[in-house]
């Protein structure tokens, strides 16, 4: 099997904005996403994965203006947590989920990403916490297949299993995949939160292509110092991106790879546009 | 089958040093390992495991000393990192890692951990650091046998894969056993490490009573602050610890519960005997 050859093409880089800080805690430029589609136009990206609370009230307008300047959206991250401390009221979480569905609809998104949220309170260990993520998947699931949104369920690093994911291996969000049975419903492969875990060309295999949604990339640092806001971009650190791209690849992934490097203190404190520039080459000879 | 009852005998409990901050960075109040073994000896501890730095050079006194209280040593922690960027010489590596042997022998520990370290320089990804792994490890097993010392493989939380253990799952550290074929090599399971891990209760039935050499209890706190130093107290977190113990017994395991909460900012700030007792109630009551 022949990899892609991104050092002669790089319209498969997709950048999810929060690599540039966008409004998060008041990190990054602030650039609109105007200023941040045109930086990407002008450098070649194919597409563009942007957050909830960047689009607002301006979903159809902003797909547009992508799609205008010869690019698409990837994806809109990301459903709030369907299950957790912040998700205790069934029907809330739903409608919740339903809106930003509707949301991604209104991009043209082709994917929403979903962060399942920790252990529920009252729970312990993981198991039932995926049982609940289960149940209100199988609910969104449909509403998502109307609206041509597809749902991709992304496991998180182990370490985030308290309060964030108690989702953390493709292995298991494969298997809520199988429960639910919904063809709208795949998972996102993320660099930072699968590169220890040699158990994933074999659940990638599984998957298949019609079942990975997204590929995300960035590095994990050796000595990270934030398991938060201190990834690394592609090359300063010790995950095996060749490899684990060869695996996805292989299962037959042949959309975006999406750069989403979370940095509070190297790369949102940079301009934008070099930010762009520096991801551009490392994808083009590393990635 | 029966899980054994702590509420009525917890001769099984095993004070990790660790959890009184030992004189790590300055942490805990400075308890000699006398005054530890008269602590846990007052409270019903069945057994100890210390760390080098508390040893010196006076580890048959203190294996002396134990025993003369009634309890065992359960456990030396730990070789020095076998691959990473501070094992970068093979040689030394095996006489640091020959030394601690050494140690764990004169002590009488039934037990010397095994934290592997990160990722070997020059390398991406855990593949090849792992198998330098195994080839260090091959070379120090048979010295432990001669020396009747068993060797734990312990996999850490998936976070500390960059620099502190390549090795961050059961499976495969069995399959270093495997590849080692060393009645004196087996694996060491902590809470703390494998709490997330779905796959555990298979692996544990891998292993084996005669490949389970430990099991550490703490919890994981759900809004953890750091992964080094916030560790909870059993019943703090959000750990399945009665579902986990269940796997171990039921995979044969009926050694030592070796209780080992890294806690710079609440239990080391505490009275160390206090922090025994809350430690019985709750290994009664919770584990």
């Amino acid at each position: 099997m022949t990899m892609r050859d991104f050092s002669t093409d790089h319209s498969a880089l997709a950048l999810n904005t929060a690599s540039l800080g966008h409004n998060l805690d008041g990190h990054g430029a602030g650039w609109s996403p105007e200023r941040v589609i045109d930086a990407c136009a002008a450098r070649g990206f194919g597409s563009i994965v942007f957050w909830r609370r960047e689009i607002g009230s301006r979903a159809v307008e902003i797909g547009e203006r992508v799609r205008a300047a010869g690019l698409s959206v990837a994806g809109l991250c990301r459903t709030p947590f369907l299950v957790g401390a912040e998700a205790t009221d069934r029907q809330a979480v739903i409608d919740g989920a339903k809106a930003s569905i509707d949301m991604a609809a209104g991009l043209g998104a082709a994917v929403l990403t979903i962060v399942v949220g920790g252990v529920h309170p009252g729970t312990k260990g993981t198991a039932e916490s995926l049982k609940i993520v289960t149940d209100r998947v199988g609910e969104i699931a449909p509403y998502a297949a109307q609206r041509n949104v597809r749902l991709a369920l992304e496991p998180l690093n182990p370490v985030y299993a308290g309060n964030r994911s108690c989702l953390v291996t493709l292995r298991d969000a494969l298997d809520i995949c199988d429960a639910v049975g919904a063809p709208s419903l795949g998972v996102a492969v993320d660099v930072y939160h699968v590169w220890w875990d040699r158990g994933i060309d074999v659940q990638m295999q599984r998957a298949g292509p019609e079942r990975i949604f997204g590929y995300h990339l960035c590095d994990w640092l050796a000595d990270t110092t934030d398991v938060l806001l201190d990834r690394g971009m592609m090359g300063d650190g010790v995950a095996d991106l060749k490899a684990i791209r060869a695996g996805v690849e292989g299962a037959g992934y042949a959309g975006p790879c999406e750069v989403e490097i979370f940095s509070a203190n190297n790369w949102w404190k940079r301009d934008p546009g070099a930010v762009l520039d520096v991801m551009v080459e490392r994808f083009r000879t590393l990635c």
